[in-house]
């Protein structure tokens, strides 16, 4: 099956918002097994919208349009869309029952503006918008459907889950693939290539691997191409269970499964409660940690100590440590890990302090210096890092590291291949 | 002047890695006045280049291409290009001086693969790379210039704005734009439009406006077309000057600038420190303020209470609140924002208490509820709000609240609007 995906927006045409939502498409899309046969970003224009419809329809079996639903004036996709397919837009009471309830539930007044949303093609399909107002359109011609939908990220995405994937498995039929992630963390790219190489020579033809790196992780997508759903079960959990054997202490996990949750998963095995004490990462890793779901389960809070007031205050830091050693330096993150534990009365935790930039730094302790301690009970671990590149990567970098180390402390993990 | 920006490559197609080029393409051609027809991403075939070439001659001014320029063999820009423009390839001896000036200053050993990446088209202008072993090429054809770039961002940003702009500017003029962006806080895009309708009906032909919604904030984006720069300063600081006029409270900076940095700026201004008290927003917030440099000035710490005890504990919130009115109320959240201010011993703080869900939401407090209060000395405001969508969104805007409703606190403007 071939796709294309359209962005329609002068916005991204002139650089001023990034597409995410076309590498997003074509992730699920390719995950599945459809061709990608091209990207384009157009502008809210109706001549350009119309020439790229001829030039795709026919050529691909889906065009997949995000954007131009909002309700203002620039906004035309609609419209083009409705004279294209030569339909008449009607009033859709389902669809303004919907937008009825967004606004109800939100305690805001609609305007004429907000009830025209409800006006869609009867030449279309309409797909229904759970968080927000504009709803997405299935139209069909010739063998090629065109399916538009928003271009806000957060109602585009369970749109294309929820609706447009499984309308498509259902009518078109989705190739067989299969496909498995393993998530690993701790050694770079080019260090975990070389100690899976064996293993990865020792896959069948019909096996692929991509490498796809992130700051501090690396994910391994397998794919099996051309079997059926049985077998290629079969295949990857048997090469994943070899690959396990081959680097045991780096896997955290399996699709795109992100570290917070793999921790999360670790504390409530273990019945644990989990703490942060941060400097430099201001408050990132307790983020991250409450991005999961249920994570107040386990997570009962964080101290971010940004001045040595509140390491010494609020996390009972020794203030003659800041003052013989720093506020970076080992001495002083332990104390803030152990400190944290506590305060918070929690079994573990984790802490950080460090240069972040752009400025701050010094010969001795230059930007991306960081300390990172994790403490369980008694046992505290701590590792010095220096990170690359500029201030948000150096938090990033430092949240991940921070995890990491935990993982494998909690996993009863030899650290010594952590760097 | 018409451009169109086209990415080869089928890891771009593949949703693999994410095409970040042409975004920053599009922000500098759009700053010098260029209008970006379309943004195009198409793999490495034959076939898809010639038709991408075939549909844009004559079509636009310029082509810009990124990719498909490396040494290996699933790389055919090149030679696609040279049989296009109909020439053959040459041994270029000033590209080979570079590329052997490349390798040596590496210490590297030249291979015959790199040698052949002197080998250019004798109907092109060739680009150098000083970053990289892959000359771009300059082709011309009946008024369209087709300019081919490495894909690779450090080899092909220098290559551009060192060589392509200056010579664009040179060979083919490069019109005058002004643009500048209005970031607005606390009002949707709708209610905004409805606001400023008179304003913008009141703009003149050569004035064009984007309004660009985020989760709590709409960009405003005005562009002057056509007019000198000096013309075209003078319209735009006009014309913002009537908007601010009749949106007063709704303006937090302008080009971009996110309400993290407002808050900085303020607080820089007045002389201040800051601190949050975070249940929901579970660190955010406090990531979001030390995101900007030199937020350590005037950020001093957080305490995240995700559990009642924390908020007893660590805020001296009296716990007889929180059984009389539960941990989400006007009463618990306002307890938290003076609690932190003793505990960190700072100005103003922000405060939030609500259920981001999935789970713990009941009749009385859905998810998405969300009490949210800033205090400055004694003065304490508290809101409710009810946002929607899944617990990512839920966060995301109760922080963009928080810090909507502390810049308004801060800048004494009375918040009657802010929903």
């Amino acid at each position: 099956m071939k796709a294309s995906i359209v962005t329609i927006g002068d916005e991204i045409l002139i650089g001023q918002i990034n597409d995410t939502n076309s590498v997003w498409i074509s992730r699920q899309l390719t995950a599945l097994g459809v061709h990608i046969f091209e990207m384009t970003s157009i502008s809210d224009s109706k001549d350009h919208i119309v020439a790229t419809l001829d030039r795709l329809m026919g050529k691909v079996d889906v065009v997949l349009m995000t954007g131009g639903l909002g309700p203002t004036k620039d906004d035309l996709t609609k419209e083009v869309l409705n004279e294209y397919f030569e339909g008449k837009l009607v009033m859709n009471q389902e669809v303004l029952g919907t937008i009825e309830t967004f606004f109800s539930k939100r305690g805001r007044t609609m305007i004429e503006s907000n009830r025209r949303q409800a006006l869609v093609p009867d030449t279309c399909v309409p797909l229904t918008n759970n968080h927000g107002t504009a709803p997405g359109m299935w139209f069909t011609r010739e063998g090629t459907h065109v399916i538009s939908m928003p271009g806000v990220p957060y109602e585009m995405k369970p749109m294309l889950l929820e609706q447009v994937i499984p309308a498509m498995a259902e009518q078109l039929g989705l190739p067989e693939l299969a496909h498995k992630t393993v998530m690993t963390h701790g050694v770079p790219e080019s260090y975990l290539a070389e100690m899976i190489r064996e293993w990865e020579n020792g896959l069948p033809e019909c096996m692929k691997l991509a490498y796809l790196p992130r700051p501090g992780i690396v994910r391994l997508r397998l794919t099996v191409m051309g079997k059926s759903t049985e077998e290629a079960g079969r295949l990857l959990d048997e090469k994943i269970g070899a690959l396990h054997q081959v680097i045991p202490e780096h896997i955290f996990g399996y699709d795109d499964m992100p570290l917070e949750q793999a921790i999360g998963v670790l504390m409530k095995e273990k019945e644990m409660t989990l703490s942060t004490a941060e400097s430099c990462t201001g408050g990132n890793i307790a983020r991250l940690i409450t991005s999961i779901p249920g994570s107040s389960d386990y997570f009962r809070g964080s101290v971010i100590a940004y001045s040595n007031d509140m390491k010494v205050r609020a996390l009972s830091v020794d203030p003659v440590l800041i003052e013989d050693h720093g506020a970076v330096s080992r001495e002083v993150v332990e104390a803030m890990a152990s400190g944290v534990l506590g305060m918070t009365d929690t079994d573990v935790s984790m802490a950080t302090s460090g240069i972040a930039g752009p400025g701050g730094g010094t010969e001795d302790k230059p930007v991306g210096l960081v300390w990172i301690a994790v403490a369980c009970g008694n046992k505290i671990i701590s590792r010095e890092f220096r990170f690359g590149g500029h201030r948000a990567l150096v938090i990033e970098q430092a949240s991940i590291m921070a995890m990491g180390l935990l993982r494998k402390l909690l996993a009863g993990i030899d650290d010594g291949g952590l760097k």
